[in-house]
C-alpha cells in the first residue's frame, strides 16, 4: 500500500526539529515578555473581509471556504493584520501603548517547484500607540536582541522606506502598470529586473531612469543617505530625513552597527508606511523575518494609531542558528 | 466605524489566558518527553483523502479547499490521523515502540448557539507499537499524571470499550438507522434519548431493549464488569474480560481508583477498537479531553501496529483548573 503523500508545500516536524524549535520559541517569548511584549493569540480563521480590510485586496489571504451562514472565511496569511484588528476590539480605550507578541501559524499560497511553505511559523511582536522614531528603534533593538538570543550574532537588519518608491514613482509620473511592474521588482529583490524595467518607461528621460536604478541599489552605512540626497527630489529627501532620525535614534541603543540601510527595501503587504526592516544572516540565503511601520493600518479597523511590529520566521532562525553553529565550529 | 467581528466560535486569547495556557502546555510537554513521548508537528492542512484514509468519510475533515492544481486540502479535524500518517511514512522501519506528543489545533464545524469553538486547542500523546493491556495502562497512567500536575486531582478517567455497543448490536441483530441512531445517543451521552430509541426497535423483544438500556448506563468500579456480564451474551463477555485486563494492568500503577469503568462510553471518531477513555473534572461540565486505542489505524497507512492516544483540550484545562483553584481555596 502506498504511503499518503502530504500536499507541496508541507512537511512534517520531526522531534529534534520540534524541541529545537521550541526552545527558540520559547527564548523569544520570555525575551519578548520581560521587555513588557506579551503573548496573545487570534483565530486560524476569519473573516475574509477582516484580512482585506487590513492589508487591501492585494494583501488578503488566499485559502478561503464558505461556512455554515454561506460567509467567505480565510485562513490568516499574516499575523499583524489580526493583531491590529484585536487591538481595535479589545484595547480601543487603552490610551498608553500596547505591546504584544505572537508566536502561530499563517498560510500562503505556494507556487510550484520553488521549495516553498504553504504554513510558516511566525513570532514576532506588535508596538501600538508609539510612533516613529521612539517606537520604530525600541523594536529594532528589540529585534537585535532577539537575535543575538538566538546566536545570530552576525545577522544584520536592512532599513528602508515603504513610501520612499511609491512617493518617487509618484512624482516622476510613473503610474499604472509601469509602477507596479517596478515596485513587484522591488518587493521580490529582483535588482536586475529594474534596470530593464525601468528602462520601458517612455516617459522618463535618462537621468530618471538613472535615479531609480541607482536608488534601487543604494545600501550601507548611514553615508548612503548623502548619496541618495544627491539624487534630488522630495520623495528621497523626505525618506532620507525619516530614515536619518530612525538611525539617530537607534544611535543611543548601541545597535546601529547591527543596521544597514536599504533604500532598495520594499515589502509585498499592503499596510506598511514609512520604516520597514528586513533580517538577513550570511549564513542562509534568504529573510529571516521582517517587519515595519504601519500606522495607516489601526485606522482601518477604527481605532486609529501609529504602530509597528516585526515577525520572524521560526524555521528559518531554526536553520539560521544550525549554520551558524555549523561555521562558529569552523573558524 | 464598526469593529470587525469574528466568526461564530473563534475567539482571541489575551495575555493573562495565553499564559497560563502555555504554562499548562510546557508542563504537559515536558512531562511527556520524561515519559519518552517527544513532540512531533504534523502540517494543519492535509489531503482530505488522508483524513477520510484515516477516519472514514463521517470521520473526516470539513474545512475543503482546493489547491493551485485542483486537489482537495482539508483543515485537520483530529491529531491522530495525521499522526498515525506520519509514523507510517518516517517510522515504517522502526520495530519497537513509537511514542511521540503534539499541541496544536484542530478545527471542527459548529452548530449555530452551541458555543462551540471551531478551533480547538489539543495536546496529547500517541503510543504506536504496545498492544493491550500493556499499552492503555501506559496511557491511563501518563493520563492521570498529567492530570495530577496541572492540579486536576479530583478529576476522574472514564473507561469503556468502543466495540461493546457495535457488537451487542449486530448479535441483537439491530442494522442501519436503529443502529445510526442508538450510537448516536451515546456518542453524545444521551441517555435519555438511548430510552425511547431502544423502545423503537420493533425486532428487539422487552429483555434486548433492556439490556441496551441498562448497558448504557452501567458505569462505576471493577463490579460493574459482573453486573455486565449478568446481561449476557458474546458481546459483553468479550469486553467485560477486556475491560477486566485494562484494570489489573492499571492496579499495579496505582492509578486504578482514578478510572470509573463507563459501559455506556462511545467516542465518535471512526477509528477507535477496544479501550476508550474519556475524562472528566468535577469542576466543569464537559469531558476534558479522552482517547483510546485504534488498533486498526496504521494498517490503513500501510503501516499495521497497536496503537493508541489521548489528546486533552488546552482550553478546558485551563478552565478546569481555574475552576479547582478556586474550589481548592473554599474548601
Amino acid at each position: 500500500m502506498a504511503t499518503q503523500p502530504l500536499p507541496t508545500g508541507t512537511r512534517d516536524v520531526l522531534a529534534d526539529e520540534m524541541r529545537e524549535m521550541r526552545a527558540i520559541e520559547s527564548l523569544l517569548l520570555s525575551l519578548f515578555a520581560e521587555r513588557g511584549y506579551q503573548e496573545v493569540a487570534t483565530p486560524t480563521i476569519e473573516y475574509q473581509d477582516s484580512f482585506a480590510r487590513g492589508a487591501g485586496p492585494e494583501g488578503a489571504a488566499t485559502y478561503r471556504f464558505l461556512d455554515e451562514s454561506g460567509s467567505v472565511l480565510a485562513l490568516r496569511n499574516d499575523m499583524t493584520v489580526p493583531i491590529a484588528r484585536l487591538v481595535a476590539r479589545r484595547f480601543a480605550d487603552r490610551s498608553g501603548p500596547v505591546r504584544l507578541a505572537y508566536s502561530g501559524s499563517i498560510f500562503r499560497r505556494v507556487r510550484p517547484q520553488r521549495g516553498q511553505l504553504r504554513e510558516l511559523r511566525q513570532i514576532g511582536v506588535e508596538l501600538i500607540g508609539v510612533g516613529a522614531p521612539g517606537g520604530t528603534a525600541e523594536l529594532i533593538e528589540l529585534l537585535v536582541a532577539a537575535l543575538d538570543a538566538v546566536g545570530l550574532d552576525r545577522a544584520v537588519v536592512g532599513l528602508g522606506d515603504a513610501d520612499l518608491f511609491p512617493q518617487l514613482l509618484a512624482e516622476l509620473g510613473v503610474e499604472g502598470a509601469g509602477r507596479r511592474r517596478i515596485l513587484d521588482c522591488l518587493a521580490n529583490h529582483d535588482l536586475v529586473a529594474i534596470e530593464a524595467e525601468a528602462g520601458d518607461l517612455a516617459e522618463l528621460g535618462e537621468a530618471e531612469r538613472s535615479t531609480i536604478v541607482a536608488l534601487s541599489d543604494l545600501r550601507g552605512g548611514p553615508e548612503v543617505l548623502e548619496r541618495a540626497r544627491a539624487l534630488g527630489g522630495p520623495a528621497i529627501e523626505r525618506a532620507s530625513t525619516a530614515l536619518a532620525g530612525t538611525l539617530d535614534a537607534l544611535a543611543a541603543g548601541g545597535v546601529a552597527d547591527r543596521v544597514r540601510v536599504d533604500l532598495g527595501l520594499l515589502r509585498d503587504l499592503g499596510y506598511y508606511t514609512g520604516a520597514i526592516v528586513e533580517v538577513y544572516d550570511p549564513a542562509v540565503g534568504e529573510a529571516i523575518g521582517g517587519g515595519g511601520r504601519y500606522d495607516d493600518l489601526l485606522g482601518r479597523f477604527g481605532s486609529p494609531r501609529p504602530a509597528a511590529g516585526f515577525a520572524l520566521n521560526l524555521e528559518r532562525l531554526h536553520i539560521a542558528q544550525a549554520a551558524e553553529q555549523e561555521a562558529g565550529e569552523g573558524r
